[in-house]
């Protein structure tokens, strides 16, 4: 196998730009050969701009039983990730799942097992470790030359959103068809990037206002408070009601403090550690000396079509995956955490309890207002943050 | 009465340092005219440095009553604030108080009335209120032309303190002593600029935690959430265990975002209301226009001596305080407000239960370990934050 043939199921926003990307040629190791899509609509203005050799299918089943693809890329509304995801490793295809995993850990934990059983490739969508800033901030953390986290603020507000987003399609920011908001929809690849970077936090505090500025159900603001097991503390905040929004994720730790804003990571290096220095230094007010520095990042910011490519060379030569399926979950589960404690009105220790949190949810999805809108395809460019 | 004769009541750092500036002449409307110490060593300290005319005192008391002041700066640790100020309010003297004016509401509330009725000029020592960049973002939410406030983040981390710090002095970081640790000791200041700026929130879930980085029985690492009577949130994290800090304080509002960050404060200003466009705008990741300029703070930051001159006109020609006593009691609510969410495990509304803060507080004052430790006065210069 020279090229790897990779069908999309889903050709909404991002499936369609996936789509559009990969006929110009843009990932040599992936040809798109089939595309599915429910929306007649909108499998019609798919076939508008595909080559003729790329098969159109109504479901995603018929797309997986062509024999077209090795692999499928799954780029449907959150629920059917597990679904599809399963039904794809049953036929023995690969599987390139974009965030989140899924909706609640339960249902991503037995995807997860089946993936294994399977022998096939998973991997997960988290396109912005592919940015160079990322990639750095987790090496500096994870070489220890920085010592101990000792604090995390990510103040992360730039999701902007109108209404007319979530007025685009019936199940966006609806308990029933997203199963939450600004956590579940825009946060996934911050929420990885933390965990990724920072480790998993041993108990969660958040505070999640439901359609507090916009007129929907779900979340679309939080602030959400963290421990970690090793006592480092830390605040996650985000919104798609900020303008302009802010993405400045600091890290503090014994040696010093990296922050990264503007694209640009900083690096503030003490000369001592300073749990040592706090305790013998004579002097009450003094510090010991700081260097800051920019640190250079360097690298191409591949995105989405770097994923792409890792996963092919994953399936093709057997290469590492930037992010395999078993990084979904704890995403998934941290965000979970935030839900439950914000549902609950009180601290949750991780893991969360999986049956609560699917209880709690199915609380709400009973209430749930599909909404009666149109189906709208937005230009994305630009808009996935960094 | 041309020049006001002052006092100082308590020569520790804080007060050693107002000395030293007054004979200096910095303030021409106050003549240093007598100071009080207990400690015999810190008082004989400063016999070495005043001039002959400076009328030296063993107690308040007996400075109070010695006729050489018309007014008194209270600098001793803050459990004595109340008491003496009540004391210099009984004897007709006026009272400019360090902050914090007390360490529970309760207290400070009958200070304020005690005040009022005897007819003084009460002040509170907010130097950081003559920042002209807290002045501006003041003014800039207050005018109104920003629109309501959406969202605040105030990162002050940069209250960094050494063991040495809190050994030297046996009250220091105490309960018994000092009645909390950063919150009550290094913040004032800032919760004091955070309710000025922003108003009081409705209710607080802060995380305190108690000798986190330091062998001491106070916090020393807090996480504040708080929410605002129009629905805003915000948080307030403080530490004097990070190093280095930071002091980044951000104010999202339905017009934009003010930043003051490294003393330069930042105006992210939109073309048009969010709140407005959220629903107009048919795109839905489109954004209005943002014009970003740094705002222009002009004017000197007078801080301690320009509260002190101030004060010394209020009495002198009856001109308006910098911060009146009755600011006192918002800061010092919000602060209790933030160690009695903490306490309780909960989320507590604002005004607090004062009663049961003070019994919460009782109890860990039955228990606290004053320390064994001999006074040691720090040099001060350029560690008061910005």
């Amino acid at each position: 196998m020279a090229v790897l043939r990779m069908g999309i199921i889903g050709m909404g926003n991002m499936g369609s730009d996936h789509a559009k990307k990969l006929i110009r040629g843009i990932v040599p190791e992936v040809e798109l050969t089939a595309v599915s899509e429910m929306d007649e609509t909108r499998l019609e203005a798919s076939k508008a701009y595909l080559p003729e050799s790329v098969g159109l299918f109504a479901s995603a089943e018929s797309l997986m039983d062509s024999g077209l693809c090795d692999a499928v890329l799954i780029a449907t509304p959150h629920y059917d990730h597990p679904r599809l995801a399963m039904l794809a490793f049953d036929k023995g295809l690969h599987v390139l799942c974009e965030k989140p995993a899924g909706v609640y850990t339960k249902q991503v934990r037995e995807m997860n097992e089946k993936a294994q059983d399977s022998g096939v490739v998973f991997g997960m969508m988290f396109n912005q470790r592919t940015n160079p800033i990322y990639r750095k901030m987790h090496e500096l953390v994870h070489s220890g030359e920085l010592g101990a986290v000792k604090r995390v603020n990510w103040i992360i507000t730039d999701w902007y959103r109108t209404q007319a987003y979530y007025d685009s399609g019936s199940w966006r920011a609806t308990w029933a068809g997203e199963g939450g908001g600004v956590l579940i929809n825009q946060c996934p690849h911050n929420i990885d990037l933390l965990q990724w970077i920072c480790g998993m936090p041993a108990q969660v505090r958040a505070f999640c206002h439901e359609g507090k500025w916009h007129h929907i159900e779900v979340e679309d603001d939080v602030t959400a408070y963290m421990e970690f097991p090793n006592g480092a503390t830390g605040v996650f905040i985000t919104t798609t009601g900020d303008l302009p929004g802010t993405n400045r994720f600091e890290i503090t730790l014994e040696m010093g403090k990296l922050v990264c804003e503007n694209n640009t990571l900083t690096l503030h290096k003490l000369s001592q550690n300073e749990r040592e220095y706090c305790f013998t230094s004579k002097d009450g007010f003094a510090k010991p000396e700081v260097d800051v520095s920019a640190v250079p990042a360097e690298g191409d910011n591949s995105q989405h079509m770097g994923v792409i490519a890792s996963f092919a060379k994953a399936v093709l030569n057997g290469e590492p995956l930037i992010a395999g399926g078993e990084e979904g979950i704890r995403s998934l589960e941290l965000s979970n955490a935030m839900h439950l404690s914000s549902w609950l009105g009180e601290t949750v220790e991780l893991p969360i309890d999986e049956e609560l949190y699917l209880q709690e949810l199915n609380k709400r999805i009973a209430g749930s207002n599909r909404k009666e809108t149109e189906a709208v395809l937005f230009d994305t460019e630009g808009s996935f943050g960094s």
